[in-house]
């Protein structure tokens, strides 16, 4: 299961910049200006190997070719990105000034998209060099900039959702009884390792008490007969991101355990049956805590958000939470995981990455979502 | 080896405040502006887990006392950072306007030198709260902020020093013939952390050819008897950096490699002696380079620059290279390594940790500077 997806192409970036490029000019801004980071690499697949006091500026303006502003030293890898050939590169050297090389590129009195996380350095830069130009946060501005993914994205995190899968069925036959939690963390890192993930946020484990407190650390607690065991990971393969979680049990669970694993995975199906295009992301959140709220266990529901949005990070936009009034629109990626929690008793938690198409929801995790039964 | 030093006091971080407020206003400002990052933790100790979209912003005011905007969800963890109680802590909540909130403690006219990673973000909310304040980076108006080591930062970098030192000569010990650069790196980084480093940087193992390549990343070459091996390197103890160079031999060197190395330790023995404050930092850099070229051994000297400060970054201001008029002042921090490379056949570096002195120069590391004898 190391199957490595299938490169995106010089055509698959100059998609995206297009999209993002008519976006910006709906927004009514004269373009957009975005600087290393996760839009940088969706939108041209330029990763510097460090965010430095160098400015490094990709420039999308409608009716222009997209240019991307890099220091010399860095141009070997930007010529090397995937893509590369959909901008035209230009570069400024050491001695030189690169908001004054940054200025050709711009209208002198635009107003700008600019990615949240650029320095202030280079904010300050270009506002001194344009005194005429104005700024706005680009994911206040554009915030579902990423949300609806191409089918190229949407099969990389196929292909992360069946690692984390095969990552969490390969967990259930070690053994969980007098091990710690962070031991048992420590064997899903590796296998999810071994599944071809890059990155691994160090999985939650929360058993027995600490199974009712969702936000708990994975610690030094060792596992016993009769404990609820939370299971959440998430991780990068090839670029993009999976979220999984699952509820396991240590021998037989009680019957009133096995009322609340019902519960919490009738509500996250009927949160994925909600999922349709043109339904508002708030309506998924309020359809999973009904059937918690209307089951009237005495657990509470377990998240301040039901879900979010996964592509090239594991945490974005949507959000399927209250307030959010975004329409759901195919292609997009996002989790749904709505839990329970009975505090000083137990837990449980399920979710699974999804996407929206035209027919509703598709899975793109397969794990059983059974309360697995482990030793 | 494990000594961890004394904690910094409320006094410490107190004293901090006022040298950076004193020359705040020396540089014609109405305030400094920080947000998280090493000059927060260097100023207050407070240092957020994760820099989000959120707000935390230090405010620094000459003739105020010093002022903290945290988001509510992370103020408990601001009451216990270390300088806590050197500043006054406000907070918001989700919901409320952070740059409203930041507003009653700014002057709405003021000239503010603001950090130079802070997120556009937020300088875009500041700037349209308060749009009569102007901005500079921190870094360009105040560059040597942290450059100025007190005593107890000064005990922090002789300790990260001697760890530095006793892993090296741990390293000696192990066996370089027959195994990859790759190999004997992870030896070293696994030394440093048993002598109680938290952060290593991978450490540069640069054997045979590659000791000639001043920008060679560890890699897999196999060492073998009679190469010449470069190690390098850097990381934090205690929050406080160590940076070390030295150039081992597998198996007697030949007459050429031992003039070779005795001119980099002449090299780095006449920068060293040229430290004393008011000495500009350019010119330790010119005495290390005259040393080389005066030789006239037809290497190149290695480095851009024959060092760096160190403090809670391993790599900071002030820089000794050609350039560099900063007057060396008591306390001053900084590393010490020259280095020659003969392309083709090799290369050798001697560096270590200095801080200045009135009396001049004296060294944070101690390990023999001698072209050790490996196996």
């Amino acid at each position: 299961m190391n199957d490595t997806p299938a490169p995106f192409t010089e055509q698959d970036y100059a998609a995206r910049m297009t999209r993002a490029v008519r976006a910006a000019a709906e927004a009514g801004l004269a373009g957009l200006l975005v600087t290393p980071g996760p839009d940088m690499v969706w939108l041209c697949g330029h990763r510097p190997t460090a965010v430095t006091q160098r400015l490094t500026l990709l420039v999308l303006i409608p009716g222009s070719e997209p240019r991307l502003l890099v220091p010399a030293l860095e141009r070997p890898d930007t010529e090397a990105a995937p893509g590369a050939g959909a901008v035209r590169i230009s570069d400024w050297s050491d001695g030189q000034d690169p908001y004054a090389a940054a200025t050709g590129l711009l209208l002198p009195n635009g107003r700008y998209g600019v990615s949240d996380t650029t320095w202030a350095l280079h904010l300050l830069g270009l506002q001194e060099a344009l005194p005429l130009t104005t700024y706005r946060p680009l994911n206040v501005v554009l915030p579902l900039l990423r949300a609806v993914k191409d089918e190229h994205e949407v099969a990389r995190l196929a292909a992360a959702g069946a690692a984390a899968d095969a990552g969490y069925e390969e967990l259930l036959t070690v053994r969980f009884t007098g091990r710690s939690e962070t031991d048992v963390a420590a064997d899903l890192a590796r296998l999810l390792h071994e599944h071809g993930h890059a990155q691994v946020d160090f999985p939650t484990v929360a058993s027995g008490p600490n199974s009712a407190n969702p936000h708990h650390e994975t610690g030094a607690r060792i596992i016993t007969h009769g404990d609820t065991v939370v299971l959440a990971l998430s991780g990068l393969k090839d670029g993009y991101g999976s979220v999984l979680a699952r509820t396991v049990h240590v021998g037989e669970p009680t019957e009133n355990e096995r009322t609340a694993h019902d519960l919490v995975r009738t509500a996250q199906q009927a949160a994925f049956e909600a999922v349709a295009p043109g339904v508002p992301c708030q309506d998924i959140d309020r359809r999973a805590r009904r059937v918690v709220s209307d089951a009237e266990l005495g657990g509470t529901y377990v998240a301040d958000r039901t879900g979010h949005g996964v592509g090239i990070a594991t945490d974005e936009r949507p959000y399927l939470t209250e307030g959010e009034e975004t329409l759901l629109l195919p292609g997009m990626c996002f989790s749904i995981g709505p839990g329970v929690c009975l505090p000083g008793r137990f837990g449980m938690r399920i979710a699974d990455v999804v996407t929206c198409t035209e027919e509703g929801a598709r899975r793109l995790n397969s794990a059983d979502q059974g309360m697995a039964i482990v030793e």
